[in-house]
């Protein structure tokens, strides 16, 4: 027996959702993807790719493992020996994890720079604003003078001095022809994606296989800790990751995980 | 490697997706979703559980595996025994197959009655037009003039000659509150769905762990197939079969199968 199907379908304020709720996270994931389609930050597809999500995260057993937990260090730890990191948001990111986001930037001194599979002014200007309103003081992502090379015309639209001159991107929830093209840039790419799977984390020099409602909090809490560590205590923490190792370790928990 | 997230962000038509995608069936699928939606027919958050649904679809291997051929073929022989079987249609249902089941209506005479958790006048509507253009003559789910009992309101209104007096009724992507109900009702209950654990399908009689878009063509198969078999020979296929193997089955298929 699971409680995987007794959630309510909907409800109009997230304060609505009793916190003690055994499928609490996954509720909350729900509503703020489905206000972001309602307020037009997210594409519908992005409800698609958020339910897709959401059994990954089933199997997973809904909280981070041990080895999603490590890569989130090492990421924090990328970041901070980053020169020019920048947070890539798109419409699922920003209706999920918008102060989140923000305050991941600020603990890592990182930019902030909106990119969109399904780019239109319209939802630009809707995810500037709501990343604005959840504290973010600069948005990059509107400027558009830079492409990635080997991409079509939206998805490799990027800024200038931003995502195209970064030398670490943290890509969440990012499509795999994208995460491809980033890598062949010779970006290193922390990606965050609950399929271990798909091409996105394989191709990442750091794959969290985490829900970002988890890890982007998580890479600001290891941030924060690591924040007065050496250049040479960070770049250690960085070379003794196994990349490889925790997708495997990801798989095997979503494949032979026991389930309460 | 896999070609999980190398398709398409959408396409206009279904015409528009090559037969020979890898990913084809998700493909169809999710736009036929989002045409729901965009219809008025599917709830914003049945592309959620479309997207759910196509995870575990995924570690499936997106087949049906033997156990669910061998489920299908069970319901259709119950269904060919039943006196007054009802097919019960959401806005995903009605999104996603339509035209089969209409098809399967026809081939053991049941009646097709529209449930939907979120109820409006205006979705109602919606999915008895998109009923009828696809083939249905008639289509029950209006009259609302029966309650299945210990259900609030909306999600448990039917039709006093549809689902309320139906022997039998198929209920593909049913949530877990409402199966039981059913079930509590003394109706024998054909589920479909991709997650072999959650309620719906362990309070079924029939589970079938298998996408709808195979799953209910195939059961019209087997129906035409058995459609002059005796009520002896239905009987037996109906007693031989184990509908807790059908769900261990495939939840090892899900936690252990190989991907290529």
């Amino acid at each position: 027996m699971t409680e995987y199907d007794t959630v309510p379908a909907a409800v109009d304020d997230e304060e609505e959702i009793p916190g003690d709720h055994p499928r609490y996270q996954d509720l909350l994931t729900r509503h703020r993807i489905e206000e972001g389609v309602k307020k037009g930050i997210t594409h519908l597809q992005g409800m698609h790719a958020e339910g897709r999500g959401s059994a990954f995260d089933y199997l997973i057993g809904e909280e981070t493992i041990e080895s999603a937990d490590e890569a989130a260090r090492v990421a924090a730890a990328t970041l901070l020996l980053a020169e020019t990191p920048v947070l890539s948001v798109n419409g699922n990111v920003a209706a999920l994890v918008p102060a989140e986001t923000v305050a991941l930037a600020e603990a890592v001194d990182a930019d902030i720079e909106i990119n969109l599979f399904n780019r239109t002014p319209e939802r630009m200007a809707a995810i500037e604003a709501h990343l604005k309103q959840h504290g973010a003081t600069e948005v990059r992502g509107l400027e558009a003078d830079a492409s990635i090379p080997g991409l079509e015309h939206a998805r490799g639209t990027v800024d200038a001095d931003g995502i195209y001159a970064a030398d670490v991107v943290v890509v969440p929830l990012e499509d795999g022809d994208r995460a491809e093209a980033l890598g062949r840039m010779g970006k290193t790419e922390i990606v965050i994606d609950l399929n271990p799977l798909s091409r996105s984390p394989q191709v990442a020099d750091v794959p969290i296989v985490d829900n970002v409602i988890r890890a982007v909090p998580n890479i600001t809490a290891h941030a924060r800790e690591l924040e007065n560590a050496s250049a040479e205590k960070l770049q250690a923490i960085v070379e003794d990751f196994d990349a490889a190792g925790a997708l495997t370790d990801a798989e095997r928990r979503i494949r032979q995980g026991e389930l309460e």
